[in-house]
């Protein structure tokens, strides 16, 4: 037996199942496409035919992945969130969907508190629960409502500084707040007096040098250096190493040129140098800005939103306007700091799902071997994955090409119908909070949406197509 | 047929020919050791047997790979070479094994013409040819002679500032210049009066600069950023942009905390920025560090330095003292920079090759696939290539694990005699310099040693034993 006999050869194979037959073909020099089949998800059957039908969908399709694909975010301005986003004391965002405060969780609650301590509602954090509780005077609302993102809890208050991401083609913005680090943090929930001195130091110090310093750079590239890190071993989700020192070395000659006292740069430098996730809340408004092209497109399955706000996890689609499709957030699976454990950990938050949204984070895991030791798994268990991940996905994105497999664009732009018809759902990857307010972070891990957010999603996609006909008919 | 009946899989099966078997049963999930298996080089079958004999073979290459793979080299100090190396101007260090001018090639010449115009010997470069040709007033030896590694011609003269890396174990130094960046720099050949400033600006400004930094942060460990390049894109030798972030990273906060003046700062900060091979320099001393500790161990057949000169390719082993054993250095197979070709490279040149001696560059090119692209070639080749390493050295390095070969440590210590037992050549990414004098870089590409060495060093470490035998009988 020979394998170099073209003529026999066939130009290549699909396969579905287990993967020695894939495994002995590709052996023999033979392109094989290998298929995750599985039954589509209970009750699904009508609504799957209703939206493969509908004559919108491949083209709303096509046009939703393509804007999110030509989208090359800007980091143009950093800035408070009270002059960009105009939001007063009293006003918070809060990662994922619409919440409530009674059904808020442990680390929601906690980085609330803090928030308005931060921003002078109340001396003692703890004190703001009754503010909360009764509703006067504060208010509650998604960052993703406000073109914002905001990594586990996603608190954001008017004195925080943003980081301004813009989209040159047509002006349009994203927002995300400045990272504060690991361990003991707002957005993990932590409230004590050192993370909201260091808060304050963030937007006494830290914001107006990183806003002097942008403008003196210019816009910076922000989804180009999310390519380069994927060749440098982040995913961009829990790993943003390289990102944070590439965004380093862009700022600190502009920082130091700024004329700040050199204890205040020199103390800046360390800080951000010191914090491998620095970048995240860089790449994470990249990929909102990028998403947000293509809300409102009639027809499409592809979702534009994952968010998590540690009780529910919902998504939103372009092809469903503003709803949110939600149910229970789940605990991620992973690995715990010190003596934690699964039970200390609260179900999933934060809106960093966003990467895995855009085809990085979970999606791009096989272009960091590296994180699997930090979330758990095995090296194989990340190239399966980028690739199962393709089987829901309508796009690979060229410009974001994953070296290990052989240079092929990240998985880009799930697809509610092909969720919903293979029963794969998106892996992300993810930190853990502890589920009590005040404690931070416990751990990090994967973690999947609950399933059954696909086919109510898709049941509404269906629901608009019938709309759509009646409407015709009638007409 | 299933893949899990423990009772009737065999435990592992070693291999060597096609790899189509091999494959099959690794698909089984049966533990595959892969040999890559030929006949030994010519006329090494006596000197092969001779050396496997040897008794003192065994614990020698155990005591000489675990001596490199315990040192851990750190930046201790910046320094200019006529304090830390007692260099006068006149006094010339360049890459490889001994030469002299007559045999010099191009970029060679090129580098020696600038060197002594920095150091004032003449105004125009070229009239220090003159100078050469005579050898009066001048003299040139090779790095490697003193505890120094040069990148390319690796010309080092007395007013060029050196890192200094330390064993902490044992005090013992190793030496690098700064990196000059790429495309028009002394160390491809080129001598034009900008090349001169960018030198004369990095001994007034940037080396005093970085000795302040590094006395500010104290010792750095160039061995774990190794470690985390590793896991980050970088094979060492040809890529080293994470390397250079994070040395920019320690380094930063300390640079502007020196109290220079911060346009100066900040034009260093830029140029460390700009250049993704600053690191080089310090990881190619690192590796010299590593490796001189396993130097003049009697009976060791490890490799202890790999070094071209742009004439002749020169190894030294650990139990053959200071011989050198050179052959005719090769012209690298690559990709070339605009319009150049094949025609205008020089044949290989540096001692950057000190880092495959150590188990990175080529030999870690599974964890650089991004590398393959600068330097030919594709990504299965990479992983293929840090796999067949293995078959010629002593150890893998745990220290340097390799994220896609499921962590993995790199292949390190070259063994002469696996290297003739099997005939593979040791795998080494490069850049290439023109070989006119003054060209600059023109590509970078994949080169071996050549052939001969090997034998010939195997053949003088087979003499080495049969003195003892005949000393021992004497005696």
């Amino acid at each position: 037996m020979t394998t170099h006999q073209p003529s026999q050869t066939p130009r290549g194979v699909a396969t579905s199942g287990a993967a020695l037959f894939a495994d002995t073909i590709e052996d023999q020099a033979v392109p094989v496409t290998r298929v995750d089949w599985g039954p589509p998800m209970d009750g699904t059957s009508d609504d799957l035919a209703t939206v493969a039908l509908d004559p919108l969908r491949s083209e709303a399709n096509e046009r939703a992945v393509e804007a999110v694909l030509k989208v090359q975010a800007m980091l143009v301005d950093v800035a408070p969130a009270s002059d960009v986003l105009g939001l007063q004391p009293g006003e918070f965002l809060h990662a994922g969907p619409p919440l409530e405060w009674e059904r808020a969780s442990g680390p929601m609650r906690g980085a609330l508190l803090g928030a308005a301590a931060l921003e002078g509602l109340v001396d003692d954090p703890d004190d703001a629960a009754a503010l909360f509780e009764s509703g006067q005077n504060v208010s509650m609302s998604p960052c993703h409502h406000r073109a914002t993102v905001g990594p586990m809890a996603g608190v954001v208050s008017s004195s925080m500084w943003m980081y301004v991401l813009e989209d040159p083609e047509d002006g349009r913005r994203s927002y995300c707040s400045l990272n504060e680090g690991l361990g003991k943090v707002l957005r993990y929930g932590a409230y004590s007096p050192e993370v909201l001195d260091r808060l304050r130091w963030m937007s006494s110090v830290l914001g107006p040098l990183l806003a002097k310093a942008v403008r003196r750079t210019g816009p910076i590239n922000a989804t180009a250096i999310l390519t380069q890190m994927l060749q440098m071993g982040d995913e961009g989700h829990n790993r943003n190493r390289a990102g944070t020192l590439m965004l380093l070395k862009e700022l600190a000659p502009a920082m130091v040129e700024t004329g700040t006292a050199s204890s205040e740069v020199g103390e800046a430098l360390s800080f951000i140098g010191g914090n491998d996730h620095f970048f995240l809340n860089v790449g994470m408004p990249a990929c909102k800005l990028a998403l947000d092209a293509a809300r409102d497109i009639e027809g499409s399955t592809m979702v534009v939103a994952m968010a998590r706000n540690g009780t529910d996890f919902g998504i939103q689609t372009a092809g469903t306007k503003d709803a949110w499709f939600t149910g229970p957030a789940q605990v991620p699976d992973g690995l715990f700091l010190g003596s934690y454990g699964p039970e200390d950990a609260n179900p999933d938050i934060g809106d960093s799902a966003i990467t895995e949204t855009a085809g990085i984070g979970g999606f791009a895991m096989a272009t960091a071997p590296a994180i699997v030791r930090f979330v758990g798994g095995s090296v194989p268990d990340a190239l399966a994955t980028s690739r199962r991940m393709g089987e829901i996905t309508l796009a690979k994105n060229s410009r974001w090409p994953i070296p290990i497999l052989e240079f092929d664009g990240a998985p880009t732009g799930i697809d509610v119908s092909k969720v919903c018809r293979t029963g794969i759902l998106p892996q992300i990857n993810t930190g853990m909070a502890g589920k009590v307010a005040g404690t931070g972070q416990v751990g990090a891990g994967l973690v999947t949406p609950p399933a059954e957010i696909f086919p109510a999603a898709l049941s509404a996609l269906a629901e608009a197509r019938r709309g759509r006909v009646a409407a015709a008919v009638g007409g």
